[in-house]
């Protein structure tokens, strides 16, 4: 496949879109990055690597952590891990409370907002620094050690998250959560500050893409089960209120981030990583959405 | 790949299972199945058929049903459809109204009742004949011309559907059903009592698993776009509120019915069709689900 | 007290409302009113009659049946009518069916529309000619036998009422109607189409003034805790979602209709009937409130 | 009216209902009352008094504070009050958070929780010192400068009220709370947890009773309407998910608290507290229900 010359020809056909969408501003310190901003990473699992546009600057992953967390805490849990958050795709908006109060404090899956908080609150009980153990888990999975918390981006949504604090002492009421609300949120809001460049969230995904492998390594760090569980849960869950959009102009397992990333992996194959800022009014990327779409339609890539 | 030892293996594995799950009852025509039926079909685009057990023996399709009346409908309106129904999974069992009054009467994706209640308004609007022109698509895209409606179902059905009747006219009080409620009513149940065999499904759904084209014949009677919208909703809506577990277990596009029939396709390789009447909890075939399983571990082919 | 002074001042200064509110359209024929009548009828239980304006018209007298049909059905059952329909305030519109789903086809109180198509259906299951019957139970009440339904407007409500039909279906769905739907249907729109004149309301809702005795007569048709429970009924749940707004604006028991009608008793003291077809967005008579709150008002007899 | 020996007549039948029902346990310092505690003081408003069992003894008000509450800012704020909490019942268990989700953050009512916190929010921005300022409305309206919050039951809710704190991010990130949720959090709990006899409380509440009049004074602490205002508020919204059967068996505006106490008054004539901390199961004190729903029967007081 000449994904060189593919992606060359999205890169200019998607630039047509640049003018639509909205920076997210509801975390403030978000509002602040260049609108313009276009980057994409493809990683194949045979070692070629292909880079585009601001592929190397670093921007919040925000939900796209949640994938992440879901692949540090489910070898430390195995299949209990579901006994506290289901799999099944919500029909809500990411952070609505009516369904975790209809399902007594169980969130539907671990990529709404209540779900990541759970995975949150395991890692916390499981280490002594969880902040620490997950960024380094980030480090490691992503090949980079200088990947950082943005303090300035984590301080902007602790001050301004209350959907969050509501949903988190929702879930205490239920006793899904053990410890405490404050650290548990303060964790969390770290987690989604993380900044990584495309390059290293497509490294970093070729764990999903080659079965639980790290990149450029024999080493395994999921089972080849626990990667099929979390491709699934990208494809049902991993775009909000657009999964099933999502599903059919890309036919890829992906997450999505308010920061304007998205990941997406074809299994065998390879992980991309798209970053833009400015998002279609149900949070996902424009330029990124688009970007995807174009690739596994002149690749003929889908999974459908 | 070596599907006849396969087959065969997990034809004696999944006998454990035969004593599991309740048959539907809340058809009463439907609870008179013998629940010990068990029947698998398999067909791949290279040509090849295996066929184990009750495979050739016919069955209520039910919610199967849904696939096929898409299949006809989305030629005939093409992206307009969606005007009328939408693309995302539920997160609500499936005959829920909640879901319904909260977004004015259009339904969250065409495989709940509701959605599927809109696809036959539809069909009823554009054909004198509407009966008889569903179950000519029916027999053509299955490639069998002795399939019928199964009027003791539909009447059973008809006489006890009260919650299908109470989605109706909601969506009737929003507009978006332009026909008698009764005659849509009686329509959709029609269509869901089709009586087919697992070697009837199979040969019908390999439109979606070879790109539109008829089983053994170079018509199209999809665009491939329409395959792929087709394979993305049943991949994320396909089965009730239990499509992330089965994404994750099975991991291929399908729609399972009531009656205990589960069909799955791998697009460009195979279609294959299961039935076994005793139902788990969600209301999807326990032999069904276990034989698909089976298959995509034993075969290594899950789309994840 | 001078009712005859306070009254004709009332009627003046009302006027200036007049212009204020839509005359119900969603069944198509009450949309054929003169939307500028407005009359007035209090009795009191010493024998006093005061009639203004179009006092002695019949207009459509929809919701406020269902005190009437209460109070026919509430003798018949006694306490166990509550096994079928609860008596607190709702907090949604008045034919919302989510609650309904939520509490497994138990209406929340008789004077939403699911609650009147409960008490229809106990009387459609007690009467061979229920029709006939409750007719005959309004004639009574009223102490007048020219009472009649209004065919037209009932056909109107047969055709138009999706919501209603849907809300009975789930009803019938958890086993809460036992006759046919549509049967249930039919007479729920008749008993909503009866025609009756501010003058045949306050007398019949003199019986709940004067501890269940008709109108001038000793003849006692409801005991005096059946009428404490429908006078508590009426101030918790009489007036849609504007119960809480009437409760202070009035401060009296009492029931509306989107015919523009509303009805209030001063218990042990007097009962008034108004008739205004324009109505606020919560479909309550906006001339009929102003009456009741000046009157209330004006003779301090708010029973707060 | 001889209230002396029906009272005492109802003190005797009431306590054959003494093993029914159960203290409340989720805020664990109440838990520690003893349950068999019965106490009653009926205030007229000619002044006499009549005290039974343990009216003098202390308890938690919890709820009950929350018409006091009412009574403090209501005068502040005028009707612009009914912007940010609304009048209407709920029909929802006092701490549900869907209604308030669907309806962006405005409480139905302010005997809701949620809406109790909005008037906390109220008095933090209006009063330098909140906690002084509200301590001194209560000791004036119930003339009694010893009453004091009970810092142990405050601090005991503060540390388990996870609903509470999952309601007001809610209502937060609606903006309809000003000041730090911490801070309106500690000050509700605090407001709940202060501690009065059934004197204490009669007497507070014969301003209700007497049209805004302090007890035994002249001074006029409330304008009529808003008198009215709070006695419709209390009749419709004043017993959780039970005000229906309340005002049915009762037939008196009031409110309960979770500690066991209700009061109630009937306008013009009486104020009535009444305390036994065993709960039926919608959170309402077994005597406290039966005591009044005797009273009036008794005395023929209800207002329907």
């Amino acid at each position: 496949m000449d994904y060189k010359r593919i992606l060359n020809e999205i890169y200019e056909e998607a630039k047509v879109y640049k003018g639509q969408g909205q920076v997210a501003s509801y975390i403030p310190e978000l509002a602040l990055v260049d609108p313009l901003k276009y980057g994409i990473h493809l990683s194949t699992i045979e070692g070629e690597e292909y880079s585009l546009g601001d592929s190397r600057e670093r921007f919040s992953i925000q939900s796209i952590s949640k994938v992440l967390s879901l692949a540090q805490v489910l070898p430390l849990l195995g299949e209990t891990l579901w006994e506290r958050v289901d799999v099944e795709p919500s029909g809500n908006p990411f952070n609505s409370i009516v369904q975790l109060e209809y399902e007594n404090g169980i969130p539907r899956n671990p990529f709404l907002n209540a779900g990541a908080l759970v995975l949150a609150d395991i890692l916390i009980s499981r280490f002594d620094d969880p902040m620490e153990s997950f960024l380094s888990f980030v480090r490691k999975i992503a090949g980079n050690d200088t990947i950082e918390y943005d303090k300035k981006v984590a301080a902007s949504e602790i001050a301004t998250g209350f959907l969050n604090a509501s949903l988190i002492n929702m879930m205490k009421s239920y006793g899904n959560i053990l410890n405490e609300v404050d650290k548990v949120l303060n964790f969390y809001c770290h987690q989604c500050s993380i900044a990584m460049s495309c390059e290293d969230l497509a490294y970093a995904f070729m764990a999903f893409a080659d079965e639980g492998c790290l990149f450029r390594s024999d080493d395994r760090i999921l089972k080849k089960s626990q990667v099929k569980r979390i491709n699934a849960l990208m494809q049902t869950c991993g775009f909000y209120d657009e999964a099933g959009e999502f599903s059919y102009r890309v036919g890829l397992p992906g997450k999505s981030g308010v920061g304007g990333g998205i990941v997406a992996v074809h299994p065998k194959c390879y992980s991309i990583a798209v970053w833009s800022p400015k998002l279609n009014p149900k949070g996902n990327s424009v330029l990124g959405m688009k970007t995807l779409e174009l690739l596994t339609t002149k690749t003929g890539t889908s999974i459908f």
